[in-house]
């Protein structure tokens, strides 16, 4: 197994928790870092891994502020995943994954659209001398996502269309990344990427309350680990809504799926 | 005309140069900012414009060492753009958006395979209120290229199969894109490109010189700016350098082409 994935794993057994939180925290910059420290002191029992964007790395920097919560998140036994939708070229995503792997970041989140050769490529041959994971987008959770994500390609040899999202699931097994990003607002394709990975590559969805996902559909489609943000960091009570949450999931999992999937 | 689109203009009228610079340097922590500092100072004169990308927004940060560049720039002169690819959902791309915006850039690079709602319509919403620029992906200087802005995409309801980066220049059209980039290892693709904005939107093609891009055909092709990054800063001398590829590009505009693209 992967490191990434076992330490995913190992954190998701001691903490009893399949949710990522995904700190997308707003505010005045004075505040920012303080917010998103307490946010993560107060919920990290309920949660098994750290999620980042660029609501607190453009703010606060990634070897300066970021840095400060990452070595917290680590103290806390957390993984730490950048959602950095990684896209560029290869000489340019080699710099993005080398900065936020130094940083501390575990695994970060990359578009499989530029394909391999001088796209991705680099990236992974970075996670793995680094051992670090790749966690790659499949289809996301916004209402447009059927332009990109769920068109129709076409492929002239075969004379046959696939969704772009089953390309992308299959790309993820080829290339062995560590996870993929599917939406818990579309479990029906939540449904057929897992029927692609079965349980190879493990399913993140973001989209659980604000976004309008649901913990039971998410699940039983296939979703392994649910990414949860603005109702946990929104709440007045970040740490008895993320351990309701958490519960909501353990419910599910355990008197409707068994342990699957 | 656009905010973005007028002042790249006048630019590139006052300079008398197409080029973009890329500054993409790469060096120890402590050489970074005076390196990219300097090689801005000796280069300005002979290019219109700036484009800066993760190698320095990492390691440096947005609000601190970004900042003097950028307001270096602005002294100079000089349109800034931020090359962050930005392809997430719409609440996140906003931050994104603000972010770079706020911090000087004036304009940022999007790519349109996360479609409209809930997608790129924020980033669009944030560049018009705030008078900046929002530049499209449509094809990509990489060799993998091919698999995902070269894939053929079905549409069901025409039965007709078109090239992804075809889809995307229609996109930028109708979303009213300040500018396209399209590789300038890819000239055929630039002229189908050229063949659907017609001048409306421009054409900024990276992927000349180290990347195998050749100029004359780039520009004949259709493209309007020209990315350069590794053949002037890892240059002996940026300047000189800099200066001699100004002088080719105006030469085969003048010679060859007229006025034409």
């Amino acid at each position: 197994m992967s490191p990434f994935k076992f330490i995913m794993e190992e954190s998701e057994r001691r903490k009893g928790s399949r949710i990522v939180l995904a700190l997308d925290v707003i505010d005045e910059h004075k505040n920012l870092l303080a917010k998103a420290m307490g946010i993560l002191g107060d919920a990290y029992e309920h949660i098994c891994a750290l999620k980042i964007n660029h609501h607190l790395v453009l703010p606060l920097g990634v070897f300066d502020g970021v840095k400060k919560i990452l070595d917290k998140a680590h103290d806390l036994g957390l993984p730490s995943i950048m959602d950095c939708k990684a896209n560029d070229i290869g000489h340019t995503n080699r710099v993005i994954a080398e900065n936020y792997y130094k940083a501390g970041f575990d695994a970060i989140i990359a578009n499989p659209f530029v394909g391999w050769e001088e796209g991705l490529q680099p990236i992974f041959e970075v996670a793995k001398k680094m051992s670090r994971g790749v966690i790659l987008l499949t289809y996301m959770s916004h209402k447009a996502a059927w332009e990109g994500y769920g068109q129709m390609v076409y492929d002239a040899a075969s004379g046959e269309a696939s969704p772009q999202y089953l390309i992308f699931a299959k790309k993820a097994l080829l290339w062995g990344a560590d996870g993929v990003i599917a939406g818990a607002t579309y479990p029906e394709k939540i449904r057929e990427i897992y029927a692609v990975l079965r349980g190879i590559v493990p399913i993140y969805s973001p989209g659980i309350g604000m976004q309008g996902g649901d913990i039971e559909m998410a699940l039983s489609a296939g979703a392994h680990y649910l990414i949860i943000g603005r109702s946990i960091i929104d709440a007045k009570d970040p740490a008895e809504t993320a351990k309701r949450i958490k519960n909501s999931i353990n419910k599910v999992l355990s008197e409707r799926l068994g342990s699957r999937p």
